[in-house]
């Protein structure tokens, strides 16, 4: 097909959701008022979709790999590389990445305080960054990332490591850290060198002049690092060695950047772009719009608030943030409706009266000018189960996106 | 099931289409008048069907494996054994099988002309054809049939033969022949055998009477063949093997014959059967009842017609195409109707708008006078969608129709 288009996604994260008897029995996505996703699902194709199979509660992380044409059950490194990606520093197939936390333990190793107190100013991150940033265990090198609060990200670089290992969180106060153990023999070095680290750290922090002065006013002092959620980068195709396409996230959470690079993806900043109701969905539209006339063939989009407010038990925030992702799209819409083949859906529903991830599955539209149309009106959980889509997975939403858009080769002859 | 019917489907190949505006925005099954799909869509079961899996275009080779229940990612064995079995050569397991062109070659290997022409007699056609078929290169034996124009099939038989081949024809003129080459170090015993054999070739065509003459009226002589489409005839089960049934094709096209040749089925010959809207649709309809009457369980019909038309833009020689077939299906039900169950369909979407093989879906109706009717009124590509059958793939059509057809095991006791 010569007539290629740019294959653009949004992702309104935790969008789906089950009936609310607050609002008489609806959905945040039958109530919200959605002139422009209702356009797209009377002119283009439903469906509903597991993200994962049936039954499954997708994790944000799975379900994005899923989306983007990665079985997560052989692809998901664990959230460890995705999340790391996400914060900037740049993994690499090999390492071993975690999350971290700054916390505090007496002399004997015992947690005081998993989070250390939980505020910290930008100085003292980066001072507690540039002790542990660069430390050398054995012939594995440490790379460190103080993020936001307490948190952190970490990355091992070396030969022959693995993320098959015990945690040495033990989840509790009052309890020495658990030493690290390796899951299988081939994770011992691994092992060996986080327990090694563990004793470096504590030995490299506990006497800077930083936690003195903390220590003075009265909050705990930042004396260690506790890991989790360790995965090792893998080596996996990425979506130009697949495709040959070039692709771009457009988002605010560190995770969605992250699993977005893991593929491949090059990261776009929208000015304003957070995880909240605040975020900027004007400068949202003008960056995806300036994408999609630029270079890259394939464009994502996420929207973080629908989850947020799915989490706070918020309905009235959840049908706010799928209003403003509405006219977010009709303004990409209006510029750019004859260069794109678009679906809109979500990574996962996640349920405003539990607060949580939930096995139901999300609605998809599948749009573009030339598009067969079906009998659905409306863009909602209820209404896309008539769609000419029927039921779909999170690992089709690739292939009809790239499929329809003509990046993807004839099969045979 | 005691009652075991006869298995019939019946491919337009490329079918479905995208919405048109010179029809109102209606697909040309749409615009078709088609009282006998639509009385089928009506009494029986409706599909939207990927043939290979969403958003895959397929080719009409892969996508009849599949619908014959072959998954073409593991039993594809490229265009030339599938064409060459079509021509009338009868490739076996082991075989290596190219397509062909004559070419008019230099005295130093250069392409002149890469199809020597164009034009040839029969008599010319009969004469390159003995040069060259029943040569032996070492221990391996050259079969060739020169078929249309300047085309022929070319079979390699002989032990450890390989597809994995480079390519010998340099798709350009004023170059010399490529030296063909082993992609898989088990290959190379088939890339010397070509070279020699493209040596060989030369020697035997260039100074032929044939050729001389062909000079002598100013036309380039065939004095050598070029080779593309290397595919190898795998041992596969034949639709015998796994079902126990007897099966036949009905066809025009030389890869739709070969290519259900390839999993076992016969080829019977309806006199006037071609490619084009000219095909004798009367005679496709006897000889297909004479086949259900007669002793085959399992009875494939191709249509062409519908694909040369929109490959040409031709919305009006589609529709046609559709009502003449809707016409010749109406003739085989008339006559036999409470012996068969059938389906109807396409092996791919070809859009008359690109001309191209697209990704979309095609529609499939399931028919017999047993079958639980849905609420599908109409046979479309829009209609299909609200159908029973929901969204299938092209690998379940063999067994639904020889499990209606009583043809399949129960398993399990």
């Amino acid at each position: 097909m010569s007539d290629k288009r740019k294959a653009v996604l949004v992702v309104m994260d935790g969008v789906g959701d089950r009936p609310l008897p607050k609002l008489g029995g609806k959905t945040p996505l039958q109530a919200a008022k959605t002139p422009v996703f209702d356009r797209l699902a009377k002119e283009g194709q439903n469906a509903l979709m597991n993200v994962i199979s049936p039954g499954i509660t997708p994790g944000s992380d799975t379900a994005h790999l899923a989306l983007f044409g990665y079985d997560p059950h052989q692809d998901y490194p664990g959230r460890g590389p995705l999340e790391t990606l996400g914060t900037g520093l740049e993994t690499k197939p090999g390492d071993v990445a975690f999350r971290t936390n700054f916390a505090t333990l007496d002399k004997d190793m015992v947690v005081l305080d998993r989070r250390a107190g939980r505020v910290f100013s930008r100085e003292e991150q980066d001072v507690l960054q540039s002790a542990i940033d660069g430390l050398e265990i054995d012939d594995v090198q440490v790379n460190f990332l103080a993020t936001v609060e307490h948190r952190g990200a970490l990355i091992l670089r070396g030969k022959g490591l693995s993320a098959e290992i015990s945690d040495v969180d033990p989840h509790e106060t009052g309890v020495k850290i658990w030493e690290c153990k390796p899951l299988k023999p081939e994770a011992k070095k691994t092992a060996d060198v986080v327990n090694k680290m563990m004793v470096e750290v504590n030995k490299r922090l506990k006497d800077l002049d930083v936690n003195k002065e903390r220590e003075k006013r009265g909050l705990p002092p930042a004396n260690a690092i506790l890991l989790r959620g360790p995965g090792r980068h893998n080596e996996i195709q990425t979506l130009k060695d697949r495709y040959g396409i070039s692709s771009v996230v457009i988002a605010g959470g560190a995770l969605y950047i992250g699993t977005a690079k893991y593929v491949g993806m090059v990261h776009e900043k929208a000015e304003g772009q957070t995880g909240t109701i605040d975020t900027n969905f004007h400068n949202i539209a003008l960056k995806a719009i300036e994408c999609i006339e630029g270079n890259y063939d394939y464009i994502f989009v996420h929207i973080k608030a629908t989850d947020n407010a799915s989490h706070d038990h918020n309905a009235e925030e959840k049908i706010l943030a799928i209003e403003r992702t509405d006219e977010m799209v009709g303004k990409i819409i209006d510029e750019v409706s004859g260069k794109i083949v678009i679906a809109i859906t979500g990574d996962h529903t996640t349920s405003v009266s539990t607060g949580e991830h939930v096995c139901d599955p999300v609605p998809l539209v599948l749009w573009s000018d030339f598009i067969r149309p079906d009998s659905v009106e409306k863009y909602s959980e209820i209404d896309a189960a008539m769609g000419s889509l029927h039921t779909i997975r999170g690992l089709d939403v690739m292939p009809l996106l790239l499929g329809y858009a003509g990046h993807i080769e004839k099969f045979g002859a």
